[in-house]
Parts: C-alpha cells; sequence; structure tokens
C-alpha cells in the first residue's frame, strides 16, 4: 500500500471502472427495475444508476473528502476545496433501457462554477473510454490508446451534426436547432453523450442540446475543451451550468453555429 | 487442408470475418475516402464498402461458385443452385462516416426470392455479431456468446420502437411511420441495422423503416426471424426485396403496428 494520493485523472478513472463493474451486469439484462422519474418525458432511471453513483461516491469518500459532489441521482454536497466532482453514473437512460450502447458515465472536476478542469466520457459496454485535462485529450478503446484531437471543418455546409432532438427540447429549442440542422451537410440523432466523443476525436462538427442538467455537460465538455473544441450556451456565454449547449470542433463552425442559434436563445 | 466444406452459417462467419479485417482500418481514419452516390440524399460509399464486398466475393468464388451473389456495391449475378448470398458490407454508411458504431456487415442467405434462410449482422468495432437460422439466434459480443430471442410485449403503449427517420423516406413514409410513432412507449433514431439486432436480442419491439433495398432488410430479416420475430412489408406481405419494412417483437405488437401503417403502404 502506497501513501501516494491519486492524482486527479487517475481517481477518475478508478471511479469509472467502479461504475462500469457495477453498470454492467445491469446492461441488457431482463431483469432491468427502473423507475420514471418524470412520467411526461420518460425519463427511466434504473437501479444501476443509484448503485454506480454510490460507488464513485464511496471512492471519493476515501480519496477527496475535502471535494463536493454533485451527482444525478444523490443531488449536491459542498466541500472546502471549493471543487466539485460532476456525476452522472448512467448519462443517457432511454439508450440504456433499449439497449444501444451510447450511453455513457459521465465525470467531471469543476471549481467554484467554472468551466471543468477534467472530464471523462465512459462507455462500458463497448469499453471505450474518452478523457481530457490540461495534457491533452486521450481515447481508449477496442483498438488501444491514443491522443485525439477535434477536426477542421470550417464550413457549416460541411459539417455533420448531432442531438438527441428531435425527442427532446421545447419548440423555441427545436427552432433553433432546426435553422443549424438546414445548413449542415448531415444530420444524426440518438447517440446520447456518446456524440460529444465523437466531436473530441474528430469524428463530427457540432453537437446541439438543450434542457441539460450541470452533470449532463460537466463531463463531455472537459473532454471536448481538452481535444481543441468549444462549448458555450446559445448565446455564446459558459455551458457548465447546463441549459442550451453547443459544442463545436473549432471556432468557426462555432461562430456559425451561434449566429443562428443566438436568435433562440433563453 | 480438409476437404470438408465449411457449412453455411460458417462460411457466414468467414466472410464476416474478412469483411471485419477490411473495414476497420478505415472507420475514422482521417484519409476515408468517400464518394457520393446520390448528391441529393447524402449516401456515401466508402473504399471500405468496396474493398469489403470484394473480399467477401473471393472466399464466395472459392467456397460456393455455384451460388449467386447480390451486392450492395457489384450487383447481382445468379448461380445454378438457385441460392444467392445478400450482401451489404457496410449498412449505415452515414453511420460509418460520423464515427458511429451502429453501422454493421450484412450477410444473409436466400433462395429463389425467398425469405432468407440465414442472416448476419455484424459490428465490427465493438466487435459484436449477431446471427441466426434454423436452430436459433445467436450473440457474440464483449460479454461473450449467448442465445437471442425476441420479447414478449404485447401492448403498443409499451414499446420501444427505432427508425432511421426523420432522416431517410418520402412524406408518406413519415406518416406511417409517426402513426405509430405517436402510440408507442419511446422511439429512437440512429441506429442504423443495429436496431433489428437489439430487437432480435429482446431489447426493442419495433423497426420502421421505408425505401430499403433487398441488401439492407435481408441480414437483419434472418437474424429477426431466427430470433422469433416478424419482418413483413407494410401491407403484411414478404420483406426480403426492401421498400416499407416493418420487424416486430412478435405477433401482436406485429398486427397492432400494421393496423397503422397500412393506409401508408405502397
Amino acid at each position: 500500500m502506497s501513501d501516494r494520493p491519486l492524482s486527479d485523472i487517475n481517481l477518475a478513472h478508478t471511479l469509472a471502472d467502479a461504475a462500469r463493474t457495477v453498470i454492467l451486469p445491469y446492461f441488457r439484462a431482463a431483469t432491468l427495475v427502473s423507475d420514471n422519474k418524470d412520467s411526461a418525458g420518460f425519463d427511466p432511471v434504473t437501479e444501476a444508476d443509484r448503485a454506480a453513483e454510490a460507488a464513485m461516491r464511496d471512492i471519493l469518500a476515501r480519496h477527496r473528502p475535502e471535494d463536493g459532489i454533485w451527482g444525478e441521482e444523490f443531488g449536491q454536497s459542498r466541500g472546502p476545496s471549493g471543487r466539485s466532482w460532476v456525476l452522472d453514473p448512467i448519462d443517457g437512460t432511454r439508450g440504456f433501457i433499449s439497449g444501444t450502447p451510447t450511453w455513457g458515465v459521465l465525470i467531471a472536476l469543476s471549481s467554484d462554477g467554472a468551466a471543468p478542469s477534467l472530464g471523462m466520457i465512459d462507455q462500458p459496454y463497448i469499453g471505450e473510454r474518452f478523457w481530457g485535462d490540461a495534457s491533452g485529450a486521450f481515447l481508449r478503446g477496442p483498438q488501444g490508446s491514443r491522443q485525439i484531437r477535434v477536426r477542421g471543418t470550417g464550413d457549416l455546409g460541411a459539417a455533420t451534426l448531432f442531438t438527441t432532438f428531435p425527442e427532446v427540447g421545447r419548440d423555441r429549442d427545436r427552432q433553433g436547432f432546426e435553422a443549424v440542422a438546414d445548413k449542415v451537410r448531415l444530420v444524426r440523432y440518438g447517440m446520447d453523450c456518446y456524440a460529444y466523443a465523437l466531436l473530441a476525436a474528430g469524428q463530427v462538427d457540432l453537437v446541439i442540446e438543450a434542457g441539460l442538467q450541470a452533470y449532463d455537460i460537466q463531463g463531455p465538455m472537459g473532454v471536448v475543451e481538452a481535444a481543441g473544441g468549444i462549448v458555450t450556451d446559445w448565446a455564446g456565454g459558459p455551458a457548465q451550468a447546463g441549459g442550451q449547449v453547443v459544442a463545436a470542433a473549432n471556432a468557426a463552425v462555432h461562430a456559425a453555429a451561434l449566429a443562428l442559434l443566438r436568435p433562440f436563445a433563453d
């Protein structure tokens, strides 16, 4: 046993490993237990969600008792350090209950409301993990490990756009999304948090969503920004609190999307 | 070297293995070469698509010279046996060029226009393969191998529906889809052929699509039917030629969907 403390990024890997172990037995299991947290919008929460957050909280209590935690399932607590671990144990619960490998474990570390300094998106079924911090952004998956970086598409007409729309959002949100969707080369749906991972890995150019919580966006935001991308709200302001979010591969495509989204910003 | 011929299912595995090897180096590669076969609808074809079909055709020429081949890339040839191998080397090219692990290698074996007696859906990046024949339906993936079977959801109001809509389809197709989408519990998009694999594996209840080619549907159809599901066109007739297709987990949910789709059948 070493007394040397885990670095933040190694602790994040430890958290994601624990979440994987807890969640995988529930994925595609016939005995899946789910609640219906929001009966109007169908937002199921599974036993796996709760168990995984509990497992991550146990680890944080041992290794970072001075840090706060903001988790989807068990709420927000502050710590004396001013730092917070922002956790969404299963982002993309609709995908999870449908068996798609597009949901993810989201982990971020942020301080006093600032943008996350560390972000992680883990897809346990594929065995694929995307993360980023000040040292860059990385992917470890079925084909090994490598550094990742956003791509340089500068023209909206050549861009690929991902979103969870048409499934989520108010009419106003949908109108903003469609203003951009009408201009891009390709629109794809249904990828949950995996869309941000693809953006960070240089595969797609834009992700546009609305109605997000802080724990939905901070993990992805940390990965995308570490890979060189830009994440803001639809008015161009900070995105770490959630709401209407646009993630872009670069400044040119971000500016082009923002010009179309601003009229629909809250 | 053995003179014993490969069984049909083992030959299908050999084809899928060859396609995996050819395709994976192209997936998420920066040098991806793609054409634009249908400039209106954006239907890219990649070098990987062509190379994988060529590799599968080479194997079939050695092992089944008497069988015909119907492939997406290189067309249709008949053989004296009356049997045909129906190949779509990369189904879901939009997903492929976006980096999503939802595209698949589709393989089917059918005779003289009948429903396929064997079907296979392979997702090379995840390393996940779904197949079926007279002996049942099976999955081999990151968590091992198992037999799969459709589930028993009998009520449309409890069903999960997948489609590629709103991306594909004429207005008439979209209206049929929406008639069913309005009645189900959950609608998901963007899964390409992977949606049929999830249906066969008992994770979802319905897949509704339109504008399909024979090589888009025969592989999935073989898997779904071997898992106990039902695949027809929107009038309840044979689906192996493509067109408007509904795949259902069981007779009850199939009948309920068909009642809503029939008014929009071609």
